[in-house]
């Protein structure tokens, strides 16, 4: 089945356009189509005319040409017609916004399975029904949410796809924005009924290049689907991120109602994906924070070369020592180690500092230096551990607050990374005035977060990588 | 000992000052008191002069009148001297920013014992040393960070306590402010040689009548006195919240060079606390959340009584069936329990929605109104529920993505939460173009969140407070 045509369409056409109503999902579609990306969209109803300039065609069969993909937004009988007129006229994909298929049961799921035996009898892509469909910039965006609900991320490494519709649209359209993770393509498989997981899968790892890190939200499995989707997922290059929901009897009983999916023994789901190299966050936010690092690992000035954190070894310097008391508290949790420091060089550390900070600072893992700290104080330490080959990770806790340290010290920390090979993730607070600090290192590729867990979080993220990784190596070895 | 002299100063004195230096901390707190803050400030400088305007006195007993404060900004010599003249000239209270005393040990561990010594014998409220001091508007600010690195939340219950400058500015001047959780006091107590954690607490408990929640940053307790704190802790009419760093043999090594307090072995130190009705985030971000819901509580208009929630009934409403998935999976966790809804009730709630959105949505617990929803069944749901006794709690998970929900929503929903006396708790996500429903809840008092995490610990929250408040009532009978 030729998912391309899906994500790539050279051109699409849109049912279920309403003149009366602006807000019906058809018509969102056709206008997001034709006025915000690049592919050639047309519109069909019944009677013919335009809406905003656009001539609308009456009927498929019509079109000046056979379009690539079809986006059917109209009630569950027609879009068995519709589906039909794809095999007549041999579109070779299409998009299902509509319910009323497995999810109510009963005819609905008869009307589903009749759906994939004639899809996958003409070998029709169909995504859906009752989802969002597809978000592939600047191609195509069957997302019918107004534009001016949502927010665009930036180009990146990331495609994200979801059984819920809401958490993608949360996620991707809100979440990823405001933490600068950059996307390739959302994708809302709703009932999965043709397109599942081990299909897009297989997509994003063999065929889409732009993509290097597939992130799945997932209530379950696809009946049948778990074996095919793990071997998949051993052997992808790619990296593969799996965030579970129902993962517990009351989060079960919501995915009944929900996707009428049967999560399992969420332990032993656990322990397979983890054999089969699959990264499983553990929370919504945990899920973000994976994301942002292995997009930034994704980008061509990665700063960080690929396999870096072997054992979890770090080094945490704070301007807060309640801030590097609470990151502390955090790092056996997440599988990390503070380095110990010989006397020299905690020697070495003091003497870099100007007096005042130098004679109240400590310089044990972690290193307090203080609200007297100056930006040449926090650049020579950074510079010092950096050359530390033993420490996989410096984790800075940069705070603002104390009035010695200037705004650009964002610039000074990332023109040290720059130059030097060794990982840095930063806490920055998430104040607007405070955006130069965190848009200089970002440039620089050198993540900020701006919780002090979600810092510790993504070092264990770029632990987690590199035991993939370096699994995945291994793998290709012994082949 | 007179705290009231450190939060309600009728003068104050700064010593300290530099005429070179605009960013020494005792010239940024002049700065700060004489034009931001409403109560008489005088610095003190050898020479007199003047600053930005300010009259400068050669000497403490040159002044008009003697100040109720002393804050003193300078080397640890010159520190026990100045206390020595709070003793001559009767100043009653004084703030210590500059450190040099136990945390470095020594010879500062012995300055500290006098200090300790003068001030006890003399009756003298020390605040520090080595600390921020105190931001109590609008009288009194000897925080010296520059005012445009840090945001000021509004005026509410909250009094934070910290042993860390860094994570008292961090929490109180940034994340307070975001979450819009209001304040009447922070206090930075740095080594608590005299003016400790007990104190504070019967200050805020017995003095202060602003202050309803009372919560620290704590490393460890001072020694000999975790009884005391428990004791008032337990008789505090007023909520006590205590969130602690260095729990783990990682953090505590950390609070070594920090603090130099032993937390001591944690779980025993949990029970503890639990026992004398302290309440105990888990995280930073809890301790926020915990923070937010119950200065709404203590707001006039409090929309839902004070003891609400004493079982965990909640029920779940959402726009999104993978956010309501995800809240699912965390009930257990939190103590809290989705209500199960009979059918009668279901065919209820069914029939209150509009036909295209109720053909397709789930009224099981957790409630899935699906993306076709309207303004319209949001209210009519919210209504149904709030008149079902056995639901404590109304979660709402609010993503206004869907077409068809109005930004008016916010209001709509805070409008039938105003008559009815049913607690809810709300996830909006956190971006600008929502704030217009953010503030329409956050006025009619409904606290709004920003993750589906924080949205569920809220309730959480409600119910430890529920369970803190029934005890100290039964207390108060049996006496």
């Amino acid at each position: 089945m030729d998912l391309e045509k899906l994500f790539k369409p050279k051109s699409i056409a849109v049912v279920g356009i309403s003149k009366k109503n602006p807000l019906s999902p058809g018509r969102i579609v056709l206008l997001k189509n034709e006025f915000e990306m690049n592919t050639k969209v047309y519109g069909i109803y019944p009677n013919g005319g335009e809406i905003e300039g656009i001539q609308l065609y009456k009927r498929l069969d019509k079109l000046p040409e056979i379009p690539d993909l079809l986006v059917v937004a109209v009630g569950p009988d027609d879009t068995l017609e519709y589906i039909q007129d794809c095999v007549n006229l041999k579109i070779p994909a299409s998009v299902i916004i509509g319910g009323g298929f497995a999810e109510i049961g009963g005819k609905g799921k008869k009307r589903q399975e009749q759906l994939e035996k004639i899809a996958f009898e003409n070998d029709i892509a169909v995504l859906g029904p009752n989802c969002l469909g597809v978000y592939a910039p600047p191609i195509v965006d069957t997302i019918f949410l107004p534009t001016e609900r949502i927010t665009r991320p930036p180009k990146g490494s990331v495609a994200l796809i979801s059984q819920s519709g809401g958490f993608l649209v949360d996620q991707f359209f809100v979440k990823f924005n405001e933490r600068n993770i950059g996307v390739s393509t959302a994708v809302s498989i709703g009932n999965r009924a043709v397109v599942d997981e081990v299909m897009l899968l297989e997509y994003f790892s063999q065929v889409d290049s732009e993509t290097t890190n597939i992130a799945f939200y997932l209530e379950g499995f696809k009946e049948g689907k778990a074996r095919d989707f793990l071997k998949v997922a051993k052997e992808s290059e790619d990296t593969v991120i799996v965030y579970f929901g129902g993962k517990t009897r009351e989060g079960k009983v919501a995915t009944q109602s929900h996707t009428a999916s049967l999560a399992g023994n969420y332990k032993i789901i656990y322990e397979a994906l983890r054999q089969h190299y699959i990264i499983q966050p553990h929370s919504e936010r945990e899920l973000l924070t994976c994301l942002k690092v292995y997009d930034v690992l994704a980008k061509k000035r990665n700063p960080f070369g690929k396999n870096v954190i072997t054992f979890g070894n770090v080094a945490i310097v704070s301007v807060s020592g309640g801030h590097a008391v609470l990151a502390s508290d955090m790092l056996k949790k997440y599988g990390l180690e503070a380095v110990q420091f010989s006397r020299q060089e905690k020697r070495d550390l003091q003497n870099l500092m100007n007096p005042v900070a130098a004679g109240i600072a400590s310089f044990n893992n972690p290193i307090d230096l203080t609200g007297s700290v100056l930006d040449t104080d926090i650049e020579n330490i950074i510079r010092y551990l950096s050359d530390v080959d033993r420490i996989e990770c410096i984790i800075l806790l940069l705070l603002p607050y104390p009035p010695n340290i200037s705004f650009q010290i964002g610039r000074r920390v990332a023109n040290i990374i720059v130059s030097k090979n060794k990982p840095l993730v930063c806490f920055v607070p998430y104040v607007s005035k405070y955006s130069m600090i965190i848009e200089s290192l970002e440039l620089a590729n050198v993540p900020v977060f701006h919780s002090i867990k979600e810092t510790v979080q993504a070092v264990s993220a770029l632990k987690q990588r590199t035991r993939v990784d370096n699994l995945k190596l291994k793998n290709m070895f012994w082949k």
